[in-house]
């Protein structure tokens, strides 16, 4: 049983969202990952929803660009916490995205992170963050990642320094 | 039978919506006026669709502001025209709503409109555009109806230059 | 007789707009193909609009970049729905065509659709499913059209969950 | 006969463009002002610019708000100077009318001024800077107005300090 | 012991925040809500996470304008859930804040919600979906606000619609 | 003697004036083209622009990007008309140069055209409209040169339409 | 001899300045305020420049709004360093006025600060932690001003959660 | 003993970043540069501000990119002056970076210049120009410098006019 739902609106999006279904995994979180749109596929969307509430997922990941409805659609029909990766394609540079997918109504909050790669891994941190609440181990590997993207940044600082002399 | 209905996603909404309204019904266009949300109340919306759809209405009007979600998430369960009115609200002008509304995935065309009155007007003449192309007695109201826009230009006109004199 | 018009503003424009005549023709709407610019030929412009309407045309669709106006002048000289697809160019990534288009006066309404390619798309869908509304065997290609695009994800959400294994 | 035309799109338009009419005729420049729309309006305009261009008519300024067109329309029809005076309206705060101004395609420049009033006695600079290439008198009186500019800075800047002591 | 934090960054905030944390109060969370600055107080906002981590605070709302950098600096002291509410003020419409709160490095989300009081409703909202997912009676409570929602907009149409009648 | 004075900020930019400099002796009106910079020789446009004026030129054209303050500086020190070509640069997509160039204080009007190469042309064709309100003769060439603009959309349309068979 | 200068373009500029001078003045640092325009009154900024220069002014700082150029035209003539206050008018938010003022090539660097009277107050923090490096009880000045402001955070949030108590 | 402090956000800007670093040593100016994150390593950049304070470092310079807190962290540790320089990352073209660090609050300015390279090479101009206040030697060179990039203004002007006969 997957705690974690990741959908994105189109297959054209998977390298995007990748990265988010890879950290997921490397802190031995399994997630239901697929491909549902809010506007080509409103039933399938509405029936996975229904699967996974009935299965007991907990957070939902959606990432779409342009008029991004997907996390919306899913905010519509779950009390669990949703997140929304905005994605950019065209000259608005996600924009458009992330207008569509912050810009929620009371009581449908949709947990919007930043735009593209860095949003998807994002999605994935904040999934785990949630879930670790109720789960030590899971909250001790998260702290070991930070650990990790602290002493890369020491490390390069030493190298750039040591460049630098 | 409505040919027309026109749902806004909230009760706030209506003094801007009304215009849309009044113009369909000037014209003799009957029409379905509601509120629903793509957020609140999908099930709502889809329930409503469904009976519009059975009923045979032809054109859906929709008005949303911020994320807004209504016209898309009508596009996806007909294939009846739906025109989108985006609503500004707060500090983004209604930038957020634009987007929101214009930038659908192929397959799933909102017709949108300017924003506010000026779109809730223009949704109403898109509507009846749509529908006196199988109706002339209509189109004839809409050649009237520009007559009208005609004629009041160059009345202003005409004040404007005499009062330069 | 073709019963939807295509017009774009120059020819460097063909390759965003060719998938709106493309998608036409593949449902059997024979479509009037044509380049006509709002500045650089407005007679050529009217004179096309005067011909098309004598001869029934129903739907316009314009194509257009920049301060693209070549909609809104077509839409100043019929009372049938005209499509407006705001096309990207230079670093605005099409804001300006985008606001150019769709910020049309009360009386005169642009059914804008989004940018570029999708919008072409989306110009096509909508334009046919005007149409549709008197043609009920056009009406079922959408359907069919519809269920394609559904079955497209439901193959693709497929593939990744077996790849996921 | 006048030297410049001034066209607004609406009788609404008008406490926005009167700076502009009267800093002309402060200078002694007969004006031409009128409303007619790009949209409304179409044939008014073209033939107001026929009639306009027998006259002799110099120097148009055209101001309009939303997808501002009446510069562009004006542009198609003439190789005489047009100005372009772009209003705000609603909440996008006058980037539609800028762009929809600004941005038009090789061949048929809008000289564009700023948004609203300061864009209005610009717009009136700008075609009696035009004029005055062939009127020395006319630009005596313009040196003479950057002179009162001047000195007005000066006179405050005297009181400011002043005040400062 | 508060589960939830809800900071804003300066005591003018608090009209926008204020229904962030009676909605959070009116399911029963009792919250610490608090001034702290992440540029005027950063050691205050240091040692208010030190004390809130070690009583075992769940989530953490902070609120904030223009270079909104309070999420973040809290979101890089803990690894459990920071939503921020971007605050409009001034001309830019909140555009500042929302960037300032969203755009977050890998590692660090920023679960953002809308701006102003609608973002702080679903501050509220985004927490308690948090923490109703360890807490049964929690979520029935969310459950009755979300029918409570749709009620609304079910009793509004009635309205409406018997007015339109 | 130059009638029309062309200045780019700096040489980097000279691939997108060029256009402008072509067009202007195509239709032989020699200019004077050279680089100068607000910011980074302040005296050289001075001297410039007073030698310029002493020798009677009539039209100035200034290219510039980022903050482009180049137009302004010279509007600031002439009453012939100033045309500003705002250049785009970095991921801003040219909106500082358009905004920093268009929006002037009244008095000091720039008459702004669009972006880079089409902005370029049109700062030609605007300046060439301004001269031959004096020259019949270029009169003539600007409206062979508009001839040949309808021609090429003609043959264009008809190649089209002839490939469409 | 007064070690800052602060210009701003117009007297209606006054208000939201004023906050600038009376900081500066509130540490004792007495201040040459006036009134002086990039573009009405070029080349009585140039003597005032060459005047404060001669004087050993150290910091200038200046507030313009739209096409704000003043600040840079002061960095054009000095190595001192120049900080830049945008103004926000008019609907653009200041965007223009931001945009215009902190682009700058390189070389001339305007240090930028936020818009409007958050701006005019650190602008005067930025001037004298600039004179603060080589005035130890002006930087005393400004840590016990920080002091306060943290203070303040300090003193209404005991006011807030005694409030909520 | 450094008087100019560098710090970016993450290794993967130095090649921005760089420029800053080599114009500020090629006037002779040591300075400290190096990796730190506002949210990586947030106690290491408290630690690195509290070090270089006891050593008396004069200027801080910050870059990062997305919602940059960077600068806003250090200015809120310090009273020496601090300089933002926004990077540019993703389809919003810096306007993150740019608002993030430019919105400051009042009391903690940051002297924000252009983005990306520019910007980096004001960043030390500004530093400079802020040390040459105590340093006549510095300003000499600066100078210099600027002689320099006037005469290769010149020097260009020649070669174009000369290309240009």
């Amino acid at each position: 049983m997957a705690k974690v739902a990741v959908f994105m609106g189109s297959k054209s999006d998977e390298s995007l969202v990748r990265p988010c279904v890879d950290l997921l995994e490397s802190w031995g979180l399994s997630c239901f990952f697929t491909i549902s749109s809010a506007h080509r596929t409103p039933e399938r969307t509405e029936e996975l929803i229904r699967a996974l509430e009935a299965e007991g997922c907990r957070v939902y990941i959606c990432a779409a660009g342009m008029a991004a409805h997907l996390a919306g659609a899913v905010a519509a029909r779950t009390i669990r916490p949703v997140i929304g990766i905005p994605l950019a394609s065209g000259g608005l540079g996600g924009l458009d995205a992330l207008l569509s997918t912050v810009m929620m109504p009371a009581g449908f909050p949709v947990a919007t992170v930043a735009l593209d790669k860095t949003g998807a891994r994002n999605a994935a941190w904040l999934a785990a963050q949630i879930l670790a609440l109720e789960d030590e181990s899971l909250a001790a590997r998260l702290r070991r990642a930070r650990e990790e993207l602290r002493a890369e940044v020491e490390k390069n600082a030493s190298l750039l320094q040591g460049n630098a002399d």
